[in-house]
């Protein structure tokens, strides 16, 4: 038997479980030219809450009673294709099935060796091109800068941060409760960490964390956590815009303070991206991801979910921040 | 005997007239090193207003009790600095004073042959340089694109959607009455004027003008027209903001719709800058707008009014779109 999760109605605001369906299929059989694969990890990330409305965007809104479809590591059970063989492993953009078959269009390959597979979908996959290339394409960092992660304590945050200590930064993390802001500190070796939770003058807080002004902003969260660091941009600041989780589930145009006065202020530059508009650039960030993975000088934490039934929930938990680093489940 | 406008009164919000105070000074006489200068030509810029506040900002504000400054082109009356002589015409950020003396510092030469003097304060001084600098390495014009510009009929929107018409893009004016946005198509030769002030849903004007969407905003005036424009957005879409003139009078922080989810969605760069960020590249821009003007494929509107007496108001009229092009005051 196999089993796959379908979108069952769209949210209106906060996504719940009654938006995914579970279904029962047939075992698939590979075709001349497909492989056969059988799910092993499968990334919940915030973007996928996009993709559940019907609005047009960077890419095409799922289809209600189709499957969603996310990051998956998983495993060649069969091949009739020459790229592949039995006992491959590869990632790739894949359906929330336990069993599915694919005609190996944007599969990659990954090796079992030294690393866990989890970590290609996460510090080595999406997650860890989008913290390197958003960070270097549009942060543009210079030793002695400091830096701003919102988000500070997710998967993509923590590795910005680590890039940014690297790359000869001050880094101040902001995150969401004190066992977060002690892990940024004492895991991924951030300079400063601000709880905005109990922060009451959130912009105060940011002033005191960066005595010599923000240059850099990688934002993951938007929202009044981004109005707070916005007000203490310096002179060409750079704002990475890579997410703003804490809009994604509004259900009216969210409103706060024009930021165009301080853009033209500072003369900052602010750039949204997704992933795949780097994506020339992705073998030279999986080199030096790599390279510090070996070295010790990256690590990361990833919350792993047990079981293809939690898929669903694992993904509700991110918008509660739940995860500690990347989300994963295990199948 | 020497008039001089001092800054009486910091404004709030709109600027009155009770804001500036005349008085009489000494006629100043040359030290050694210095120039003696007649005004010939007083620009006025909203950019002015902003310096009239008590807030840190690029340029430090005007003190109270102390003269206004801004662009002014004069004559050199008397001369005891080598680089200047007597009868040289000279442009440069000078005190609203009839008469004044200079150290020589920042005064650049000008050409009276051929050209008004008054264009040295606009289309080939900060108007054209913003306009040309500003368009050209933050928009990055393609030929085939759609450029939108705002505040169209200003000073630095006519010359942005002429430049963006030269480098073969297609070109949308947004302007506040039917005459000026007349102008647009018939002086300037944009493609589409709309009218703000008579559009009953703006972001749908500008979705009819603009069928292929905005691949670059020239942004004036921010506020609701930018929402408009912004509401229409192209992937890769890029957002060059000059001023926001529509918010300088503000009292209270002005609020809108947040853009990051824009942003994110359109892996679209937004940055803001001020002239002196491209000095380095006054030289190239100069060139090329002289040589455009010359051939004829540059124009360019002025609104001069006469006296002296007259800046204050000049000043306060360009924030009821009195001006056509840029406005200058003639001594």
């Amino acid at each position: 038997m196999n089993k796959v999760i379908l979108l069952n109605k769209r949210p209106v605001g906060k996504p719940v479980l009654s938006n995914f369906k579970f279904a029962e299929a047939e075992m698939p059989v590979c075709q001349d030219g497909e492989v056969m694969l059988k799910t092993l990890y499968v990334s919940v990330d915030p973007y996928l809450r996009g993709r559940m409305n019907d609005t047009k965007s960077y890419v095409p809104p799922f289809q209600l009673d189709k499957p969603i479809q996310s990051g998956i590591v998983a495993e060649v059970m069969d091949s009739e294709n020459s790229l592949f063989k039995k006992g491959d492993f590869v990632s790739g953009a894949l359906d929330w099935k336990q069993y599915q078959t694919s005609a190996g269009k944007g599969l990659n390959k990954v090796d079992p060796s030294g690393l866990s597979l989890s970590a290609y979908l996460g510090i080595l996959g999406m997650t860890g091109m989008t913290a390197y290339l958003g960070l270097t394409e549009i942060g543009i960092p210079k030793a002695g800068e400091t830096l701003v992660v919102s988000g500070a304590a997710g998967s993509v945050g923590s590795v910005v941060g680590q890039i940014g200590k690297i790359l000869g930064c001050r880094v101040v993390g902001v995150t969401g409760s004190e066992q977060k802001a002690n892990l940024l500190l004492s895991k991924f070796k951030f300079d400063e960490a601000i709880n905005y939770k109990t922060s009451i003058d959130l912009r105060e807080a940011v002033k005191k964390a960066c005595p010599n002004g923000v240059d850099i902003y990688f934002d993951n969260v938007g929202g009044e956590i981004s109005d707070a660091v916005m007000g203490n941009l310096n002179k060409f600041a750079r704002i990475a815009v890579c997410g703003a989780i804490s809009l994604y589930n509004e259900t009216k145009t969210p409103v706060g303070p024009r930021i165009q006065p301080i853009i033209v202020t500072k003369s900052a530059t602010m750039r949204g991206f997704i992933i795949s508009d780097f994506s020339a650039k992705f073998p030279i960030a999986f080199t030096h991801l790599l390279a510090w993975l070996k070295n010790g000088q990256l690590t990361y934490s990833e919350t792993i979910v047990s079981g293809f039934d939690q898929i669903p929930q694992a993904f509700l938990d991110l918008f509660e921040g739940k995860n500690e680093g990347k989300m994963l489940v295990k199948i």
